[in-house]
C-alpha cells in the first residue's frame, strides 16, 4: 500500500495535524543528519511555481535527497493521459509509461497540474493526477492540482498555529478580485485546513462563486464534528466582523466556468478598512499576488500580513511531507511525545 | 588520450558486454558510497528527453556527483558549429569556446542532438557530436545523436540478459508507423548491439527504409564474427516467426528522407497476434512510444512488454557509463571476476 | 548589516584584491571539505547565461550547497518590480514578495538582469537588482546588470595576475564591432577593475561610444589613486601600442541608445595584425565571442588568447565569492598571510 500526499481529507485531522507538528519541530530544528541521503525526488510541473519548486527543492537537498525538477512538455515529451488513444497528435508520450518509469528512477514524484479551465466536471477529476495516483509505484506528492493544494493548507495552518490555537478562531475566507477566472485549489484546501483544525468557517464570496459541493460536504461535516460553525455569505460586513484570520483568494466562478470576474467585482479588493473590522485579525494570501488589484498595498506592506512566514513555511511542511513519505521513521524523533500515529 | 562513450563500436563487443556486466552489478547494489564525490556532470540538451535527462541525473546525483542539465538555446546561448564562419546570424556562442570552458569547470559533458532531417550525409556527419569530441577536454557521452543512441543499447541489453542468453537467440528489429519521420538512432544502434551480442538479427523494414549502409556494414561484421545470421526482409510473417526478441522502433526513410511514412503502413502497427508468431518474444521499445499508433496497447499492457524495464535499465547503464569514464578504479569493485579490461 | 556582491565599488581595491587572492588559492586547492554543507543557493536569471550557470552551479555544489536555478518568467512568474502600481498586466508576482520569499528559503540570491535597452536614464538604476538588494534578508550578488558584471572582473584580474603583475601595465579595452546594441555591464567592469588594480587604462572606442559617466568617474579616480594612466582614444594605433593586456568587447553606444553601431564599424574587429602592435599582449574577452564580427578566428585560437583560462576562473571566483558572503570562516584558511580583511 504505497501512501500518497495528495489531498487532505484521506489523512483527515490526524493527518493534517501530524504533518504540522513534525513541521513546526523541523523549524526548530529538531532533526539532524541527511535522512533521505541517496534518495531522488522527482518535482513535474504542468504551471509556472516559485515557492512550490524553490521549497521543495530546498527542503529535499538539506534532508540529502537529490531533487529532479522537470517542466513537462519544455524538455520532457508532452503527456498523454487519455486511455485508449490513437497517440497522433502533439502528445508523444503516455502517463502509462512516464509514471511507471518515472518510479523506478525516482523515489517520489510531485506534480503541480492547474486545471484546463473549461469544463469544471472534466476539471474536478483530476485527471493528470488521477494517473500519476495509478499508475505510479512509489509515493505521489500533489503540488496543486484543480482540486486542492494540500501542501500551501499544511504551510497555512502551521502559520495559524504560530500564532494562536485555531479552535474555535474565526477564518475568513475572503474572495478577491482578478482579472482571470483564478482556479479553486488554494480555497477549496483552505477551507479544508480550517474547517479540520476546528475553526468557525466564514466565505464570503459574490453569488455565483461558490465553491465546488463535493468539497463544501467535507468542509461541512468536518465543521459538523468539531461542533464549529460555517457561514457562507455575501456580506461583507458580516463576514469581517470578529475575524480571527482573513485569508484573501480569487477563484473563478464555477457557474461561469472560465469567465472572468465582472470589473464590477474590483470592490472586492482586501482593505486596510475592512481587515480593521476583524478581531486583530491576521492577514494571508498564499502568493503570488497581485498587488493593488487583489490587495491594497498598505495590506501587504502592514503588520496584519504573515504571507512571507507563510512562504517561509512552505519549506518546512515539504521537508515534513517528504520526511513522512519516505522516512516514517523520523517521526519518533520529531515528535517523541505524539501518540501512535 | 581522453575516452569518450558516444558509439557502440570504438568499445566493440568487449566494451559493451563489460559495461553492461557492471551495470548488472550496480542494480544488484554491489556498490557502496559517493565514488564521484566532488565532481560535476554537464547534461547538454538540444532535444526534448524524459528517460535520459532523469536517469543521468539521478545516476550522477546517487554517485556524489552534482548534475547541471542544460538545454541548449534555452536558459544557454545557441551554439555554432560550423568552422571559419562569420557569426552575424542567432547563434551567439561557437562549439570553440562553450566546450572548452564547459571542460574546465565540469568532469564530463554529455550531449543530446537530434539530426535536422533535411539531409542525411550532412546529418550523418553528427556535426555538433563531433565538435564536442574534438575540443572537449573531458569524456563525452553521446545521449543520443543522429547516429546512435549507445546508451540506450546498453539498457536494451542489459533487458535482454536479464531474461536470456541473447547468444543464438532471435533479435527482431520491427519497423513500426508514425506520423513523422523519426531518427535512426535507436534501430542503428539496437541492431549494432544484437549483432554484437551474438543474436541472430531481422530487420523487417518496409522496402526504402534500409538503415545507412555503414553501419549496415558494422552489423554484418558483428554477425559474421559471431557465426550468426543478419537478415533484412519485408516479409513480416517470415520476420515475427521465431523471434525471441521484438524490438519496435519507427524509423524515417534515407532515400525519401525527412518524409514522414505513406499513411498506408500503418499496418505495421505492432500488436498481439504479430507477436504471437514469435517463439515466446519479448516486447521490447526504447520509449517514448506513440500508444495505438506504433504499437497496439495490448502489447505494451501486456506480460510480453519490458520497456519498463528497459527504462529502469538506463538508470543502471548510466552508472556504469559515469564510472567507467570518471572512476575506473570502481571495476574491480564491481565485476572482481571479469579478465583485464 | 547584510553584505552583498553587486559591484567593484563598495567592496574597492582591498576587497577586489582578496576575493581574487582567495580564488587563487582556491584554484590551488587550499581548501578542504564542504564548508557550505547543507545551505542553498538561488541563481536568478532572467537572460541567458552559460559560464555563469554552470560555474556558479557547480562552485556550488563543490562548496556542499544546493544550487536552484530559475529562469524567472519560465517556470516561475514574471516579476513586477515598480512600486504601487495595480498589477493587472502579465507580472503575477512583485519583488516586494518574492525577494523576501526566497531569502526566507535560500541562504543567497544571484540575479542576472540585462537592461531594456531603451532608456539609459531608467537601465542604469538597475531597478530589479536594487529591489533584489531592498528586499532581500540574505546577501544579493549580481550575475551581470546594466551597470556591471563584477563576477567577471574578478575572473578577468585573476587571469591577468597568473599571467603578470598588474601593477604599471598597459590594459587596453578595445571597442569591437557586432550586429547588436551590447550591454555596457562588461566595459564598465573591465575598467573599473584594471585601474582598481593599478594599470594604466585606455579606452579606444568610435565617437559617441563613451561609457557612462559614473562609471568613468569611478576610473578616472581609481587611476589617479594608482598613479596610473587613463586615456579614452579613437585611434587604434596608438591605443594597441605597447598594450599588455588588449581586452576586446563590444557596447551601444549611450547617445544612440539601443541602436546597433553603423555598418562601417566592423572595420574595429579585432584581429591579429593589431595585437601585434602590442607589448606581447594577452588577448581577452568574457565570451561568448562572435567569431569573424568581433575577432579574427586567428586571435581566438591562437597563443595570446586567454579566454579560456578567464571562464574557468569564473569558477574559482564563483567559489570565492560565495565563501566570502556565506563562509567568512574560511578567509584564515585559504590566505592565511593575508592582513585583517
Amino acid at each position: 500500500m504505497i501512501r500518497h500526499f495528495t489531498n487532505l481529507h484521506e489523512g483527515g485531522q490526524d493527518g493534517l495535524l501530524n504533518l504540522v507538528e513534525r513541521a513546526l519541530a523541523l523549524k526548530a530544528g529538531k532533526l539532524h543528519g541527511r535522512p533521505l541521503a541517496g534518495k531522488t525526488v522527482a518535482l513535474c510541473f504542468m504551471n509556472p511555481s516559485l515557492r512550490t519548486q524553490v521549497s521543495f527543492e530546498a527542503a529535499a537537498a538539506s534532508l540529502g535527497a537529490h531533487p529532479i525538477t522537470l517542466f513537462i512538455g519544455q524538455g520532457t515529451y508532452a503527456l498523454e493521459h487519455r486511455e485508449g488513444v490513437v497517440m497522433d497528435g502533439a502528445a508523444a508520450e503516455h502517463v502509462k509509461e512516464a509514471v511507471p518509469v518515472l518510479s523506478r528512477m525516482c523515489d517520489l514524484l510531485a506534480l503541480r497540474c492547474f486545471p484546463e479551465g473549461k469544463n469544471w466536471a472534466e476539471d474536478k477529476k483530476d485527471p493528470l493526477l488521477a494517473a500519476f495516483r495509478k499508475y505510479a509505484t512509489v509515493p505521489v506528492v500533489s503540488l496543486e492540482s484543480a482540486l486542492g493544494h494540500p501542501c500551501q493548507a499544511l504551510a497555512d495552518l502551521m502559520t495559524i498555529k504560530e500564532r494562536m490555537n485555531p479552535k474555535g478562531k474565526k477564518f475568513l475566507l475572503a474572495w478577491a478580485p482578478h482579472i482571470k477566472a483564478s482556479p479553486q485549489a488554494v480555497p477549496n484546501s483552505a477551507a479544508e485546513m480550517a474547517a479540520l483544525a476546528g475553526m468557525d468557517v466564514t466565505i464570503c464570496r459574490p453569488e455565483g462563486y461558490d465553491l465546488d459541493g463535493e468539497v463544501m460536504a467535507r468542509v461541512k461535516a468536518a465543521c459538523a464534528a468539531a461542533g464549529s460553525e460555517l457561514v457562507v455569505t455575501d456580506d461583507e460586513d458580516a463576514a469581517y466582523a470578529g475575524a480571527n484570520v482573513v485569508y484573501a483568494k480569487s477563484w473563478g466562478s464555477l457557474q461561469n466556468y472560465g469567465v472572468p470576474p465582472a470589473a464590477s467585482l474590483t470592490s472586492r479588493k482586501i482593505t486596510e478598512a475592512k481587515l480593521a473590522q476583524g478581531d486583530d485579525a491576521i492577514f494571508m494570501h498564499c502568493l503570488p499576488v497581485r498587488r493593488g488589484l487583489k490587495v491594497e498595498d498598505a495590506v501587504l506592506d502592514g503588520p496584519r500580513s504573515v504571507v512571507i512566514d507563510q512562504a517561509e513555511n512552505r519549506l518546512h511542511t515539504a521537508k515534513a511531507v517528504l520526511l513522512d513519505l519516505l522516512a516514517a521513521n523520523t517521526r519518533e524523533e520529531l515528535c517523541p511525545t505524539s501518540s501512535a500515529h
